[in-house]
């Protein structure tokens, strides 16, 4: 069985600089895939051009005349811009015609189209945001929701571990992987009644759930899966963003303070970047949103070639293993609520 | 005007083995401070007779039979173990004879004991857990609440702005500090309605707001201190933790793989030295329980001599400037809400 990946071409900081040469490099590896590649089709042919050897047969190019720019508001990318390449993109899913889609481009928009355009799973009150973070283990942990719903009910965080449970089993080939519900460690006036309740639902389901884990958790690999609220999520992995640009920066100007110091760098740099191809965002790349009827991946908008190849292998995964389906398989045999 | 410490000197996990050593230090660096110990008393003296030329004119020792151990529950450490050196430390800002109380000790009992016995501040709802965070501009960024309060309503974040605005003043010499206040960058579905709330207000009020941050902000030093509810903070500062953990765990690791690596690192080591030196936690320990009638530090249950002398620093910083009296000033004469 084929699989066809919808590619909103045009998204992301960098557009077709980087996402044409990954799809290049992903069609040579996988000979069961089909790209559609969507976007300006000039220069997406432009694009191609510098890949003669590229399997044509296996490219199709579907125009789209707008794009979504970063910081356009959801009012503005789902209202106005109706012929972007990431609503046409998504729309490819919506028809038939592709499997899942790929974009760079802004997550608000993206997670908003796709609500719009390919609706909710039944039994699913609200989409969320997945991603695996780097841990300890050289594994990935899952954590969701990383943004898409700030206020949460306990139904809503028991859904997501649903959906997460499906999801990594699907995508990672894990069997019944760990559920942790992020909480916090000191209960000085009491927890947050939200989480404890949850736990409470979790603890009756049929989920391999753990318990509670702090966010030191998620860097240890305790469980396979987090599950958090999309505030504290997006807050855990902003400053963990944030910390590791501290750490490098801090790296490359004290190696670069002095002569001395510079020739020290050649020295530490086999090393060094092997802790950095440890812990590479860019293998972790591709968030799935889930809980739509139709897969959806959000790539890095600062993603390069190599990571956004990453995000076309999570794709890839997602679709051949029939992610969608199984998730709404789940909510129809497993009904927690 | 001299300044009394008084210290729970059986906290933490290593207790008198490193408070009596940094309260030594600290006595032989401040001329101006007297120092209260609190705990076992022969104990104290054997560990004192280690520092023949400490001044032992200016400390004190005052006996208590228990200690509240790390794994205490706070209903044990707050009902049963009425002699701890926890309570009875904290007794000494009670009664007037000491001026701040420092404890390595188990935080919610340290947050449960300090509200029963001092009491809160009129006009604070709820105290909160402060403490400076290293950012890339080399300073501290003051985040709170980290974990004392899971559920906040907008005046309880608006009393912790207020509050931690005093604090950086008095213990930072900062005129004016920038107040953010944490939010997600991602509107996809709906802000949190609490943050919403919490920014209208502090927007009215005649603080030095700066608006919505996001998690990264902490670490790049946007603002001066960064508002948050104690779940959300918790999370983001174990989740910290445990990355820096995991990236300095990694780093040995991959020098220390071969005996090339091993050269490598001694090259290495001035660069990376300086880096730790940089991001040192120890710099930033001693956080501030702020709202309370009395000033209360609680440093790290892990922290070493150099680390319990920061705490140090900051209590008498605190002591010293008044902090408390002018919190309470200033909920009388800038009532926000």
């Amino acid at each position: 069985m084929s699989v066809t990946l919808a590619i909103d071409a045009m998204g992301g900081d960098h557009g077709l600089i980087v996402t044409v040469p990954a799809c290049c490099d992903f069609l040579e590896k996988h000979a069961d895939v089909n790209i559609t590649l969507v976007g300006d089709a000039d220069l997406i042919r432009q694009a191609l051009d510098r890949f003669p050897k590229a399997p044509t047969e296996r490219i199709h190019i579907v125009a789209a005349s707008e794009v979504v720019l970063m910081d356009d508001s959801i009012e503005i990318a789902l209202r106005r811009k109706k012929d972007s390449s990431m609503r046409v993109a998504i729309q490819q899913v919506k028809n038939g015609v592709a499997d899942a889609i790929i974009s760079s481009g802004n997550t608000g928009a993206l997670m908003a189209i796709s609500r719009y355009i390919l609706k909710t799973l039944d039994g699913v009150d609200r989409p969320a945001i997945a991603a695996a973070i780097p841990n300890e283990k050289g594994l990935g942990t899952t954590m969701l929701d990383l943004g898409a719903n700030a206020d949460c009910e306990p139904m809503h965080l028991v859904q997501f571990a649903q959906m997460a449970n499906v999801m990594v089993q699907v995508v990672e080939g894990k069997q019944n992987p760990s559920i942790g519900l992020l909480n916090i460690g000191e209960e000085l006036i009491k927890g947050n009644e939200v989480v404890k309740r949850t736990g409470e639902l979790l603890r009756a389901s049929s989920l391999n759930f753990y318990g509670n884990v702090e966010g030191d958790d998620v860097f240890k690999g305790t469980t396979d899966i987090v599950v958090c609220d999309g505030f504290v999520g997006n807050a855990v992995l902003k400053a963990s963003e944030g910390l590791a640009r501290m750490m490098s920066g801090l790296i490359k100007s004290e190696f670069n303070r002095s002569w001395l110091t510079k020739l020290m760098a050649v020295f530490a740099m086999v090393p060094l970047l092997r802790v950095r191809k440890r812990v590479d965002h860019r293998r972790y790349n591709g968030a799935v949103l889930l809980g739509l009827r139709g897969c959806v991946i959000k790539s890095h908008g600062s993603a390069d070639r190599i990571s956004f190849g990453f995000a076309l292998d999570r794709a890839y995964e997602a679709a051949k293993n029939r992610m969608v389906e199984r998730i709404a398989q789940a909510f129809v045999t497993d009904r927690l609520l």
